[in-house]
């Protein structure tokens, strides 16, 4: 069972609450002596916090993490690690006005109708906050691959705000460090600045689409039928707070194509190692790499916090009605990006592992 | 692990190749007392079966299921459930051209590179054949749903062939048994037909988007947070063969809407239970069911086996031409229907499973 | 979870009932590439059929295994290994004496509390004739072991028949496979037959002790702090029917031992590999094996069918007389001797494949 | 996988080493709304603590608990439940004595040989240290249990210290919490002091063998086959520091019985409930209770930390003398009472969960 943790092999479980006084990662199964550091992790964690442009949350989280247990001289043990995170900018703030209510698009209903109870501060453990800790387990991943598939890369990028796509012809790796949309196209920085913009200040927000691609993948990871990698991306992926959707290769795209289109041929280079003329299938062929790129993407609802009266409904069934104050993202899918690449890093190392386990 | 099985207190393992004796599925985790016979079973199993209308593989597979254990007079004891399908169309033909290459768009290649060995004979363990074991057990998961969730109903049909979309406003359930694309609009048939009739005449095929709902589901199934219901149902959905996305409620579309648009306002009935006005979030807040119906979405690729000629390589690397000839789906995607259908079945009665041994 | 099912990478599931049609295990996680023939897995079978001397059950089974799926050209290929056993001497007799009864030291009176409901024919799925599946599993996992750990070796054999046990000075392993006790204690033999003659005469039977060593597994296997070596070696033990306890290293008798008599003190090989003095633990510290001798023991109860009147209740609460007709084992515990080898070689297969993943 | 967690639907993971920062426990899928505070969890964390007597460690360490999530005004919120404990005694020493040596009968060697590092401080992730953790687990278990089934009791004592058994004769429930032993028998408390404060002035330590039992279990809970109910608990027994063996009911006596003398008979009570005119099953038939008292023991080694020079060996291979220096306990068993009754109590919330969520 797993309900709150991710993985086999590589497995990570997270705990806390927005609220709370901390979050935090438990990772179960990482090789030992790898090379890992609270500042090297604290990397994939600036990207990610909130409180960096105009276009994410106000609230001040430092997300300084701090390492309790299975990493000893700067080495992994091959121990669980621990990692927590402090919340700081809870704000001890009245939360009367919340604490009854049910917020349209939120899982305040949810939580209440299966538990009978909710941590309704601050959207309690359904808070995207708890994102911080996968990145957390993220980094922790990555800085393993490093040792062990030295070239593997991830990297994860917006193509869609809103209806405004990337133009592709555009796309330049350079520029998505660059920009506080993770974007690749250079274009497209001005016009979302001024759409999101727009929307933020109507007290509305949008969505986004998230790609991630991982290069230089060894062919045989992932494995039939229901540990298909694949399988794995989109269940990572989906568990995601706001994902909707997900998406492996071309994929919603497949079904509008015919064999013939969507074939993706094969060759030999001099060294008689397969050369794929395209990539439709994202790199997976029968739930295991191909050696090609690995490609997904995942769409991200618009916050459903926004600062525009709805109706809904109270504890008690009663009609209110909700408006959400204070500091939210105007589009969460921004701060999706490093998130997406750490699901994808977890995912990876752990059918890395496994495959290791069976194959040798 | 679960490398062949899927669900944790309901759970199944599949087992068995394309052209080996048999195929089939142990269940275990089954409610005791719950009345299944194989003749129940086997209404499922008529539906995905192949060779029964022309848009389908000829191959003749009756796929008449035999229970072997953990059913005694007529009801499930509560111990192993195994169901075996034995294969009787696989035709002891001359493997010698397809024994050593690698057909595009097939698992030859990455079953060879992570295992170095195949079973080649019609796809081996990575052909289609494998979801009728998923029927079996969906079958099994939708007649005990009926003893402990009555009123629970789901429903797959096909929304999508190649470019061609049903007509939403035409959408009728009564239709849906009526033809051979599982369609809910009259409208949709003929002119499916034509278009199929053509692209098999081509030797091409065609992809597919199938949509598969739930209705009547408790609120509270599904958990935090990496055992959400939308999580749980990707990975289901994505495990299918041939599958590139999976949406849950709006999907991709998510992506496009404004916070304003997306939220589903909620009102109280006479008894003051919830009433949402809209249902984008597809019946999941937070990966807990709402209550509303389930709604998600599956694209199915273009059957990778076509009559046309592609480039490809062998074993060796030598670069070869290949074809597939013989009985294959011009649109997989049709018969994904009741696989579709059969893999939320058993999400759903596992994560009802769980919810009970949780919150009782 | 894991109802049926055993292990984590290497992972076996059982199913079927005594009397039910036949009997199996699907295996998955196999390496693959690992040469199987249903002869070399008979050969392991053969230990353990009944009816192979007067000290066993006469029920006839030649327990004849057939592979369904998992092994192509006579070599595994990575995917699911079904195994299928037939039942052919279940006696289409008449159950209405014991349909309705409760055996005293069976699992009729739990099963039937638990689930409502039970397949009474021969003890259903709770009878020792699981085991067959077991020792099928096992036969899979020691070829594999072959290959990937070739001087790995082990062995059971009978430590002790009701009060009588071996004298530990005459231990020979060639005597093991020469008498029907697998008693390597040449002396015991005409002793326990003489003995079990005597408790078979008066409709009784007795429990017995079997111990069971690997040579030669290579120190690592194991992991902190709950997929500890001996804890999965206890756990696979336990569940052998009619096992009451194990032991690992010393066992019980460490209680009565002082530190300095316990300690297994350490030296060098000139190659500077240790040489421990003694092994107390077993083979095992910290739930990591040393590279000892693995040592386990466990001890069966006294078969509970016995030819003699007890009394019991019926499944209204009714009180009646119940005896045990038929065939069954004086001493059941002979026959574990092969299940216990099978569960030991499981878990360390799987405990290797473990530890290659996360360590490599 | 479960290399640092235990459980299904109830399930623990703990984080931590003996001289780290902290120490720690998640737990994941406790039934929501369950009153909670860490003063109650606090009472079990006592129990265990060091320093009590002369008889354990003198370490000092208070064992104050610390809830940072999963608890929200005083009840279970149903999401993870994260308990911290710092380390306060953990001495900044100097460690250049004990960094490269091996203890005979510690883990410090096979930690070694598995990982390639080790936290030698203390024992790292090996030490007894980490069964605080377990310990508040199982308290929360118990508090949990209190509610689901209010008059199950567990409860647990030493019967062996050394070759010392306690006289059954004596047994009293009321003696075993007025003493340092947790002896239910009065009679042996003034013999144990003596004979232990005699190993503790010789540099020696002594085994020692622990019963747990639970009353008022509801038949039903375990599963077939590898969910066993005794294979369950074997697996958390054996998986406590230093325990070389488990028994359920009469345990390795088992052997050495006639199947006339093991058999349980079965009568009624006026409510036509069954009575068991004795329990040498202790309480579980086929894996599944049978609402009798579940009845386990267990054998502690003696303390391998002695304060007597043993041979052994360092990093590199050198023969060396170790003698452990410092706090130890003269019989670690002493403590592992607490940690028994905490395990039991997991398994048995677990088995009724996971019961629950396949009968209802």
């Amino acid at each position: 069972m797993s309900m709150n943790s991710f993985g086999h092999l590589f497995r990570f479980s997270t705990w806390g609450e927005s609220h709370g006084e901390a979050i935090g990662v438990t990772i179960d199964g990482c090789p030992p002596n790898i090379k890992i550091s609270k500042e090297e992790i604290q990397i994939f964690m600036d990207k990610r916090k909130p409180g960096q442009s105009k276009y994410t949350t106000q609230r001040k989280e430092p997300d300084k993490v701090e390492i309790l247990s299975g990493i000893f001289k700067g080495k992994t043990t091959g121990t669980p690690i621990q990692i927590i995170i402090k919340n700081l900018d809870q704000r001890s703030k009245d939360y009367s006005e919340i604490a009854n209510s049910f917020r349209p698009g939120h899982a305040d209903i949810t939580y209440y109708k299966k538990y009978g109870i909710r941590d309704y501060r601050g959207g309690g453990r359904a808070s995207a906050r708890e994102t911080a800790s996968r990145v957390a387990a993220g980094a922790v991943a990555r800085l393993t691959l490093k040792n062990i598939a030295p070239k593997l890369e991830i990297l994860g990028y917006l193509v869609q705000i809103g209806e405004h796509k990337i133009n592709r012809k555009n796309f330049n790796e350079i520029e998505i460090l660059k920009n506080p949309f993770w974007s690749p196209d250079k274009s497209s920085i001005s016009k979302w600045a001024t759409y999101l913009e727009k929307i933020r200040k109507n007290g509305n927000s949008v969505g986004a689409i998230i790609e991630v691609i991982a290069k230089n993948v060894p062919p045989g990871l992932g494995a039939p039928i229901y540990n298909k990698l694949d399988s794995q991306i989109a269940s990572a992926m989906m568990s995601i707070n706001a994902v909707k959707a997900v998406e492996i290769g071309n994929g919603m795209m497949a079904a509008s194509l015919s064999g013939k289109e969507n074939a993706d041929e094969i060759r030999s280079d001099k060294n008689n190692k397969p050369i794929f003329l395209s990539n439709n299938s994202g790199g997976i062929l029968g739930g295991i790499s191909t050696g090609q790129d690995i490609i997904t993407r995942f769409a991200v609802k618009p916050t459903s916090s926004i600062a525009t009266t709805k109706d809904s409904i109270d504890e008690n069934g009663n009609e209110i009605k909700v408006m959400t104050k204070g500091r939210h993202d105007p589009c969460v899918g921004i701060r999706a990006v490093p998130v997406g690449e750490a699901m994808l890093a977890c995912v990876l190392l752990d059918q890395f592992l496994i495959n290791r386990g069976q194959i040798g």
